[in-house]
């Protein structure tokens, strides 16, 4: 170039110097700013996905995928057969779903096996379970039958209540209401009937009937006879079954009264093959018989009894004038009631699935998606319906996947076993994995069945996953009227407060009455519940054909779902649930709203109990102080979760730690007073009803009806005890939040 | 440009027109090159932080700073009063460190307080302690003093045992060696010396003082007399105090008899303002009264004993033939002994400190370095001479964070209060505080007496550290011989194999004696505790002025570390293991070393139990299983850890995160049978010695002495259910390294 450049030489050379400098220069000046702004630097392999948002077309996708004709043919296939825990067809649903999340594309799919206690009733004829009403000479007037009519399909097992103690008892019957222990109380502390000894009979409905069963064993009685009364399952004017979903007269609703969750022989560790196993008698089950019967038996059964007439409100939906016993009037007078219970327990194999479509970014982060397979006979709503929603979704997101999405973080799908007879598949699997799951586990979302009834979205949750669910809830069309959203007719129909246009919907407290309960009670693992239900307003407990053999494909296609719009939605929001919390940067969960629910649960203890507290000189400060720093720190804390820089992972994969594990905060390793197995101080199934939520359970429990406790003295210094547990528990969980401790 | 340009125009156009091109051109590739290769993007803030190897120099730094007439000088402070746990000093000594620590430069420190049951010997002069040999008509023979001789400073507590029963009994003397379980069986079973309702005198060593008195009570003895016998505190031929640091005729060894952690009243929960405390009876606290005399005092009580003689190995160091009792014989034949022991428990406040140097890319990620500040007198070795290294190690850690240094996580400075009466501050700290600790801690390491000796370095630890202690104990000069590193001295004077010369240094199991138990015992967290020690090979327990008004500033600054070099070198180990862990990217925990620990305590447990376990046709091939799993799972996340993409953040927290929580998941939160605040199914002390370090406490407490136990049915089903719960643990712990569980 310097030879070139000679023949410039001279008056020339300086402008051609300079122009070209100049030019090199300005060249150079923006060569520079292009190769520093302009040009993104070849990123560091993980950068970019490390701190990437979730992808909002990805839900939106997943619910166009979501068909009402998939979740049919899937309900059809899975009712074709009884599938009661523990025999062929439990497994054989096991291992559909797992073949089929396999050909769907899921990462892994693969049976998990329990052998856990079983019970079934005796298939022997000469030791049928039975209840009859007999003449003094031993004449049948009435008795139950084993099967249900219109339902005689050989597989399915007899009516019965799993876990009741077997043996015969015969004698005088006392009715007992619903069997809770306020109708205990009002009978032999207000009314002076006795029931020790007796033969007694309750309806079915207001509370789990574990609970009746163990709140009669209490009272003494002898055995104890539960039956759907027309009050709880036939709503007026409407067509029971076949022509209607109501309950027929010959229809028996089943049902475990085992009052633990998972295996009762293995308490606390999972029932493998070198488990320690609790002698069954020591295992608390219940000792008492225990038989399920219709309301076509019950009425002869409960006609013509003796004693003063039952109170108002303990009559019934039968056409009789209710007694309250013992024993029978006029010529019925020497008949007898007979309860013939046999059940054979045994150790049998139980099988969850467990499916996984592995995290991208945070494999090590799980988002637990869950329903049961077993059923007492097909399950048409419980749980096949949710399976067949759950079927659909694992359908939807492998299509998904194998498109190119891959999430976040791992989506897990549990299919879990035996839950009929007490969370046993879930319980052993949470026991079994509870160190993992607990580091690991964002969310268990769990659909029991998916659809009881067509009137409304019903929810329960952790107050962590509210706002989640509700903004979930926005973005699913309803089932009934596609123009609006879920969320706008769930929060009419059932609304947070009664007659606010703006009201939010209701949110409900988990109690025990599905999987969930594993995951949030013993292990504290945020979980929500939910599933469509009836209409409150008919009156009657749940589904009412509930647990009968007349659940079936078409109690859906014919009365529940006809245009199975209904499962489509629940599996919509299911899917948004599932992808929002396993795809977002930053986890959309509220500590806010966990500060406003115990601040209500301390206006409401207050409210409840603070005036017999304060008879006792104990004083609330100490907790409204906790809940109030548990406020403070929410409070900073959702401001630290909004500022978070989203470029930095590990800030964020601390921020998402810490939101993932507050409620696990809650969980008290030394559980609560008399049910250890229950550990969550915030929440728990009230002890009286497993099926509600009761909070502050630990307070609550030692509270129950102290005024009329035996052991009052005790009782308080178990309330005082309590009292510091709660508010030293709320204190830990606000400084989990806390970045400064010390 | 344009217009000027014009001039141009014609013949020199098109040249300058090239000529301006192709240097912009040049300049702009040019440019491109170096903004885009030249020029560091502006890194996003963090990316290069977060991804940063620790400095090396750092440690280097940290060890150069650490001086001998700085931890001189700190203990002279340390030791001006007597600080015993409660009392004014004990302040005194909190606010001393906490200002230190905040004139260093630490981020935080702040006194944390408690207030727990503590026991003082009443100074009422009608109600003091004592023992006394009396003649039939009352006439005092010898009696134990208020003080001992040249230690009569009015601050410090007469020697006592705290939590002794109080009372007063009198009669028959009978001699029971180290009152251990087996001393009492032989005395008993064996030799058929009644010990129920007599006066006991026991000889201090061996094992914790409190399982002594836990012993007992259990056989029966009225009260207890502990002495310090010469075979136990004076080695042959070396002087005594204050010619020499053996314990003279005066000394007497103070000590707690509480068998538990943390304060009494309020187990697994902290000693807070609203605590629930349970009343002082139900609290486990002995009964019998228990008093510690000297072996001046000893002497003449033990001499002319009735009785048989004494069995060889119970004969002590006493110039005396020792007899078992009881009673005495010849013309000491009425004489009987009494023992008065008044002691004041009071709910009083104890004080932890807390300090922090916070890290700059993990502050959420703690690692704890803890020492206690209360001392039975002066403290001069246990724990002052720890602390005079603590508040070294804080200086020098406060310089180098002045000079520009922030470590990667937090570094907590922890000082405890009342360790000596059981653990007390640093027990009720773990409970308080334990769900934020589980979470954020790396690791806790303790050292109580920084130098107890000048002999060796000697060390109990989880099998996690173990190779990162043993790594950076060769980044240590040896205090003797600088030329060698720690490593070499401490591998040759505690070697693991004896004879071998390229032998490892061995490390223990950790026991219960220091502050290290509630961190690893209760809430899983992996630790080490560590002290310069004594020669065993002088055979005696521990160093000889242990616990007594003797141990001062003088007895370190004249007999064991007149250069305070060897304090120097527990502060640099001390402070490569803080700055080790909390600096380097990938956490130097080894998970290998715990499956070689396992399969060893496996052997171990082989060949102690195994026909004994056959005879009850219960096999270990589910535990051996276990191990298997633990092992292989230990080996691939090894290799995990080794490969981890070290760029990629988020990667490397998930494998230090399971690093980290490995120590939690041998946690079970039901504890161990019995004794549930134990809770670590691996490691807990020994329940025969607190001391002691037990493998597989669970198993080895139902198996303890099994043959002559009287309720041998019940207590094999607890060795089947333990070695069911053993094994679920361990593959537990093996499932939290694995990635896909499922």
């Amino acid at each position: 170039m310097a030879e070139k450049a000679s023949g410039y030489r001279g008056v020339r050379r300086r402008p051609f110097l300079l122009l070209g400098t100049g030019c090199a220069l300005f060249g150079l000046v923006l060569g520079i700013i292009i190769g520093y702004f302009a040009i993104p630097k070849r990123a560091t392999p993980w950068s970019a996905a490390l701190t990437r948002e979730g992808d909002p077309s990805i839900a939106a996708r997943l619910q166009r995928e979501v068909t009402p004709d998939n979740i049919r043919e899937n309900l059809r296939e899975l009712t074709a057969r009884p599938h009661i825990a523990g025999k062929e067809m439990d497994l054989g649903v096991a291992q559909l779903l797992r073949d089929r999340w396999l050909e769907y594309g899921f990462d892994s799919a693969r049976l998990v096996p329990y052998d856990v206690l079983l019970a079934y009733p005796s298939r022997d004829p000469n030791r049928l379970s039975r209840v009859s009403l007999l003449e003094s000479d031993g004449t049948v007037v009435v008795e139950s039958q084993q099967q249900e009519a219109g339902a005689d399909d050989p597989e399915a097992e007899p009516p019965f209540n799993a876990y009741s103690g077997s043996g015969e008892v015969q004698g005088d019957l006392v009715y007992v209401n619903f069997a809770r222990a306020e109708d205990f109380q009002t009978l032999v502390r207000d009314l002076g009937v006795d029931v020790t000894g007796k033969v007694c009979i309750a309806r079915y409905g207001k509370i789990f009937r574990g609970d009746k069963v163990n709140q009669a064993g209490q009272f003494g009685c002898a055995g104890l006879i539960l039956y759907s009364d027309p009050e709880q399952c036939v709503a007026p004017g409407m067509a029971v079954w076949p022509d209607g979903w109501m309950m027929p007269s010959t229809g028996v609703q089943r049902g475990t009264v085992k009052g633990t969750n998972g295996d009762v022989l293995t308490p606390f560790y999972p029932a493998n093959e070198y488990a320690y196993r609790l002698p069954e008698q020591d295992a608390g089950l219940p000792t008492i018989p225990v038989h399920p019967i219709s309301y076509g038996v019950a009425v002869e059964i409960l006609r013509n009894m003796a004693g003063p007439e039952a109170p108002l409100d303990w009559q019934g939906g039968l056409d009789i004038t209710y007694h309250l016993g013992p024993g029978y009037t006029g010529p019925a007078n020497s008949r007898t009631v007979r309860l013939v219970v046999n059940q054979d327990r045994e150790v049998r194999t139980t099988y969850n699935v467990i499916g996984t479509i592995r995290g991208a970014v945070e494999p090590d982060r799980y988002v637990i998606v869950g329903n049961h397979h077993d059923a007492w006979v097909y399950g048409g709503v419980d749980p096949s319906s949710g399976t067949a929603v759950l079927l659909e979704l694992a359908r939807a997101m492998g299509k998904l996947k194998r498109e190119g999405w891959r999430p976040r973080r791992t989506v897990v799908f549990g299919s879990w076993g035996a839950e009929e007879e007490g969370l046993i598949g879930s319980g052993e699997f949470v026991e079994d994995y509870i160190r993992s799951l607990q580091e690991r586990t964002v969310a268990y979302l769990n659909c029991d069945a998916a659809a009881g009834g067509n009137f409304s979205l019903s929810v329960a949750a952790s107050p962590l996953l509210h706002r989640m669910i509700r903004e979930a809830s926005k973005k699913v069309p309803d089932p009934h009227e596609p123009s609006k959203k879920l969320y706008d007719t769930w929060r009419m129909k059932r609304p947070e407060e009664e007659g606010n246009p703006d009201t939010r919907p209701k949110i409900n407290k988990l109690g025990a009455g599905s999987d969930h309960a594993p995951f949030f009670q013993h292990a504290g693992i945020a979980s929500s519940d939910m599933l469509s239900d009836i209409d409150p307003a008919l009156g009657v407990t749940s589904y009412p054909l509930y647990h009968s053999a007349y659940e079936t494909f078409d109690l859906q296609d014919r009365f529940i779902d006809p245009g199975w719009t209904v499962h489509q939605a629940v599996g919509r929001l299911w899917g948004e649930m599932a992808v929002t919390l396993a795809d977002a940067l930053v986890l959309p969960l509220d500590v806010r709203d966990y500060a406003a629910a115990l601040q209500q649960m301390m206006d409401e203890l207050r409210q409840e109990h603070g005036s017999r507290l304060s008879a006792q000189n104990i004083g609330l400060e100490h907790l409204e102080s906790a809940i109030a720093n548990f406020t403070r720190a929410t409070t900073n804390f959702h401001q630290t979760v909004g500022s978070v820089d989203k470029s930095n992972p590990l800030t964020v994969r601390a921020v998402n730690d810490r939101l993932m594990k507050l409620e696990g905060a809650f969980i008290d390793p030394l559980g609560l007073p008399d049910r250890p197995w229950f550990r969550h101080v915030a929440f728990a199934p009230s002890s009286v009803n497993t099926y509600a939520g009761q909070s502050f359970p630990g307070l609550a429990d030692a509270l129950f009806d102290i005024d009329n406790a035996a052991d009052q003295a005790a009782r308080w210094e178990v309330v005082k005890k309590q009292l510091a547990v709660t508010t030293f528990t709320v204190q830990s969980a606000a400084n989990t939040l806390v970045n400064n401790l010390f």
